[in-house]
């Protein structure tokens, strides 16, 4: 077994920038920000240059290639203005750049091999006073700046490169992970990764950590890590239940037997028709797949709103009898699936149907006249203290379900709702395996689940 | 519409006996007192005669031959003498009568026409202080006989005939419903059988009457009649949640819509084997009897138990994933059967199996421990804050529970038990249409439920 300290060791080795990748990306970001200053003078607006995100706090990992600049604009700049600036500038800068959207539109583009973003924002007194979430952003970084030294920069290394391993690193909707400045935050909170894994290992969620102690709000996260920067925000609101678990199970076991393979994503397995059709024998399940086309939306919107959609579909199928044993949701640019499980396919023809006690009269009247003298149910008649008819069925096959109309009333994600009024296309049990030539690795993660993400 | 009391008075002339009939009981009594009177002073014992039951107190409907006579001796006696003594003077009085037992053995034989029960019991000061039960008898027939006028005894009447055509009549403990002595305390309470049936259609479960104001004593069940004689004893104990239910229910439709049609019982139906198959194909269900020799016990015993049996396999079944729709249990002298309909019969090979909330750290330690490396689960993998493994499911088929050994261990009535580990078969769907020929009418009853009982 190696200590915890030598694993370390190895992996900070592993995951720190070289000289010679520090000084390429330093030449990189001095050169970009004198463009950007130049294309500010140019204009004569007030506005400054400043790098942000884990580049400029020295906690990238090795290979990683991310530089973030963003332009701060005076606060009395109409929104208009800032955006045309902010675009203009950035096309300057990076004249190879496109276009992308998140709060406002911004430049990306590639400089000597670095992935830039280019982002205008405001320039605000303090967090609290932002007039869009990217202003946030340099607040972060000069809050860890002012915090973070070099031995805790490598600590913070160790912790993301470990997060990434698990599956627990990013704070997209589609991962409901750990941001890289909730990392940073985690590592500065308990001094260090090991301690950090030490604490985490006995966390009883909901955790609530308030680094500069000026919380009011109550949040309902599991994990809360009131942002330094501003009180009313939550850093880790995303995180998933899962995500907290996963990091918790993977803390322990890295002190048990400490190890460099948890800091190593293993490559991604895929399953193949035979594979599939081999679960799906071993299992005898019946799996049901919609597939339609993927809206076009951005990741932050599409995942959440397959997940809505899986769990409206699911509910859906409960409430008719199926009893779904699990479910997922996957998708990539063209085709999306919502995939569900059941360990209870079918139904009988009848079902129960529970009238009021009988105790309470007037809707004992109601309930025997509407089915007295009614040939299509059995009874009523009488269960303990209730009236009960047994009444035909509405589904009595769970494909009959998500072959109706009705599929759309179960509370669907906005686009996904739309699409499916469309059209989409149901698979059933092996028809499923054909879906392995574009989904082999997600309908790999489904089959053979583990504890990482 | 027929006005309640034009629908009582109806009833009344057909439930009433004949002068005739009363004369023919009158002698009868008479005589069988006079033979028991004169055994007594054979034997020089210290004894006496009194009648009790329905036809002691005028209550007994037309068509009915039953005479209750009880030899009360003095509670010095020992048991084991009272005993021998009154099955003495039974078979004196009785010469063609056999023996049966209650709490004491006694003789029952038909005289003139009437079935006669003789019964010993002993001559205790009060109800409070009786040594069986049966001592307690001519307490409740001195309290009616002083109370009950003939009017009254009319009423009595009514809702004695009421309570038989619905099936609520009886508290032995296959009907669980109301005793002659019960049926009498309520009309005395409410003072006649509408105000009875005004008073019932509002009850609100659990309903406490008690006549003589004394009980301290706090009883769960539905109904509770502290009993006039003593205030420890629930006269209506026995009376299930489902028979006080239906005795509101038709109080109601009678008050709604007086008729004589439910002073009637109907023809029990019977359902042939065609029957049986057209309900099963309609239904969809999957049906499962188990059919062994009919303990030798009384039906006191057994039907207890049969009812325990029932409930202990339906929550076997259930506990391995096989939802029972509706149960039943039926018997006659020779053959008893358990029927389960299930809405599902069979489940996947997997189940899912949940582990610890991850923050539980010792349980969690010994959940991954039990399931990592594992060949035969799926998992362990998070679902929210909880491990969880899908695992190989015992049963995946309902027969297969039903013909293992392990059906033994659900908590069987203690004859039932011992009767099923000797033998038993399973009928399956179609083949319990077999059954009609010796239960067409509890199959009948079963597939064809209505509100009476």
């Amino acid at each position: 077994m190696t200590a915890l300290t030598d694993v370390l060791e190895t992996v900070t080795e592993r995951v720190t920038p070289t000289a010679d990748e520090r000084k390429r990306l330093a030449a990189a970001v001095a050169a970009l920000t004198a463009r950007a200053e130049t294309a500010i003078d140019e204009r004569g607006v007030d506005a400054d240059v400043i790098q942000v995100g884990s580049t400029a706090r020295g906690t990238w990992l090795a290979g990683d290639r991310d530089i973030d600049l963003f332009v701060r604009f005076q606060p009395e700049l109409p929104r208009a203005e800032l955006e045309r600036l902010g675009l203009e500038i950035g096309h300057a800068v990076l004249p190879n750049g496109h276009e992308e959207y998140a709060e406002h539109p911004y430049v990306n583009g590639m400089f000597d091999g670095f992935a830039v973003d280019l982002v205008p924002c405001y320039r605000v007194d303090s967090a609290r006073k932002i007039r869009s979430a990217v202003d946030r952003t340099p607040f972060h970084s000069q809050y860890l700046a002012a915090r973070l030294d070099d031995d805790l920069a490598a600590e913070v290394r160790c912790f993301k490169q470990f997060c990434k391993a698990i599956g627990t690193y990013g704070s997209d909707l589609r991962t409901e992970g750990f941001s890289g400045y909730l990392t940073e935050l985690l590592v500065l909170e308990y001094d260090g990764f090991e301690p950090l894994c030490r604490a985490a290992a006995d966390w009883q969620p909901p955790v609530r950590l308030d680094p500069e102690d000026h919380g009011k709000r109550r949040f309902s996260n599991p994990l809360v890590v009131v942002d330094p920067t501003d009180p009313e925000r939550n850093v880790a609101a995303v995180a998933s239940t899962e995500n907290v678990a996963r990091l918790q199970h993977f803390a322990r076991d890295l002190l048990a037997t400490p190890r460099e393979a948890l800091f190593v994503r293993p490559d991604a397995p895929t399953a193949d028709e035979r594979e599939i059709r081999r679960h799906l024998t071993r299992r005898e399940t019946t799996v049901i797949a919609l597939v339609f086309e993927t809206p076009d939306i951005v990741d932050d919107q599409l995942y959440p709103q397959l997940r809505k959609s899986r769990v409206g579909i699911e509910n859906g199928l409960e409430s008719h009898g199926f009893d779904v044993f699990r479910s997922t949701a996957f998708a990539d640019d063209e085709r999306s699936v919502l995939l569900f499980e059941l360990s209870v396919a079918t139904r009988p023809a009848v079902e129960r149907h529970e009238g009021p006690p009988v105790s309470v009269r007037e809707h004992a009247a109601g309930f025997v006249a509407a089915y007295t003298d009614d040939d299509t149910v059995y009874g009523p008649f009488l269960d303990g203290d209730r009236y009960v008819v047994e009444r035909q069925r509405e589904f009595t096959d769970a494909r009959e379900f998500v072959d109706d109309d009705r599929l759309l009333d179960v509370g669907l994600g906005k686009r996904v709702a739309t699409t499916l009024n469309d059209d989409y296309s149901v698979l059933v049990d092996d028809d499923i395996a054909a879906l392995s030539e574009r989904f082999g690795r997600e309908l790999a993660a489904y089959f053979t689940p583990d504890l990482r993400g």
